[in-house]
């Protein structure tokens, strides 16, 4: 997906938002926003937005001092989502189709973004989740592509979300590659992160080789990039990445909430609604 | 009141929307981006946001070639106000307290501002006045000073607001100058649109003689700046005014919705709760 001109204004917001959270001083923070404001014209509305997000949040680290603003943050995201494993895995356990439930739950996970939603209720949305309709559904696909498929590629999205990642790569049954960012970006899940979740006890975890806050494939290591082609069975969490391999002519599940008007649209779907959505599917 | 670091993307989401009013040339669009990203730097926190503000719109009248971005949409917004005109005094003249409704009547007005909000029900909002209860009230020092008047001086805010301002010059009685932008300048109220809202039937319309949007001393004409310093019983109503005034040693009653979180915070009160409010009151 390219950058849109509404997601200028939205840089500046997250800009601001990530710069209050490493300093009171509003002088570094107005810096921030001069420095970015001198970028804006060298953005390309043909790159996507994570392309563009990584490098705003380089400008911030750089400005700042600060090379994980959100590294507490992640960390209790993190705890919080691990402390509902267990009743997440009994409603799993109860529910009529294990597997969908499962499903459901990791898009839960995905409202833990601190890039397009500052609050939420995590809680809350567990609640709710069972009645949600999906948007968008391609569960029929899902599922048989998954009965067939020897392996999964999973993209991780947001520290915290992880957790609820495990618990779908459990129901999946299925040798799995969990992908985390190669290097701490807002509050994308890293390999720290994805340890600290236990996705190591349920698949092997391996970096994209780049840390842009969504897997943009020009970006990512020779080595991912190999294993990116060469997998039949791909699941891509979140926003970020949809961002970045939106366009890309392989085969993918997407697994998201529409959480800001820009991807929506794209979608063609209203902000708040769940997806999971095939591409490139035979 | 000062330029708060949240203005900064407010400014961008403002361009946006304005240059899209104007134009579906993206690159025009992210040339106004561009250019305003540059202008960042330049954006003192000590200034008022109605002086950026100004800046911000000249410039993308520049590169639009628009002088008046507005000017259909605030035909638009006159008359439909201009339409609730009779049902409004025939609720002003039914209620209990004939002044203040009127000066309720003034604050939904103040709902029609294409800065802050872009959307609004001002239908919606009339039938709910009656029941909101000021966040701040003066209203007893607002009537015993409007008692105690020769004349008023009324700080006109958007188009479209200004039939409810009439209302409430009407409600008052007393001798007005009701002031409005020297150009136009977003929605704002100018000499032609206080015209068509019937002003000239109730005040003299005086200018501001400046076209930022809001009542920034500094920028208005001598004249403008002796009849200011020389009034008694000064009405300012809106953001705009607001931001422009809340500092100054002069007595004032300001009239507004809070519809943005940086004024709502400067007040002490919440996005969208109304407010009547004197300052500097003997």
């Amino acid at each position: 997906m390219k950058t849109f001109l509404d997601c200028i204004p939205c840089f500046f917001t997250q800009a601001l938002r990530t710069a209050r959270t490493v300093t009171d001083d509003e002088k570094v923070i107005k810096r921030v926003l001069d420095e970015l404001g001198t970028m804006i014209k060298d953005i390309s509305l043909d790159s996507s937005p994570p392309e563009t997000g990584r490098v705003v949040y380089h400008l911030i680290s750089e400005i700042t001092g600060e090379r994980d603003p959100y590294q507490e943050v992640k960390k209790n995201h993190i705890d919080k989502a691990l402390s509902l494993y267990d009743s997440l895995k009994e409603l799993v356990k109860k529910s009529n189709d294990n597997l969908l439930t499962a499903v459901k739950f990791a898009i839960v996970g995905n409202i833990i973004d601190l890039g397009a939603v500052r609050e939420f209720d995590i809680e809350g949305e567990i609640n709710g989740i069972s009645e949600s309709e999906f948007a968008i559904s391609d569960y029929v696909k899902f599922k048989k592509c998954l009965e067939d498929a020897d392996d999964i590629l999973y993209l991780g999205d947001n520290a915290g979300e992880s957790v609820f990642d495990k618990i779908l790569i459990e129901e999946m049954k299925k040798p799995t590659k969990y992908v985390v960012r190669d290097a701490p970006i807002i509050n994308d899940v890293t390999y720290e992160d994805a340890v600290r979740s236990g996705i190591d006890e349920v698949a092997a975890i391996i970096s994209s080789g780049s840390d842009a806050p969504g897997v943009v494939l020009d970006l990512c290591s020779d080595d991912f990039k190999k294993t990116f082609r060469d997998a039949k069975f791909i699941i891509s969490k979140g926003q970020g990445n949809y961002e970045a391999l939106s366009e890309e002519k392989y085969p993918i599940f997407f697994l998201l909430r529409a959480k800001c008007p820009v991807i929506a649209r794209d979608l063609g779907v209203t902000v708040g609604d769940i997806v999971l959505k095939g591409v490139n599917i035979q």
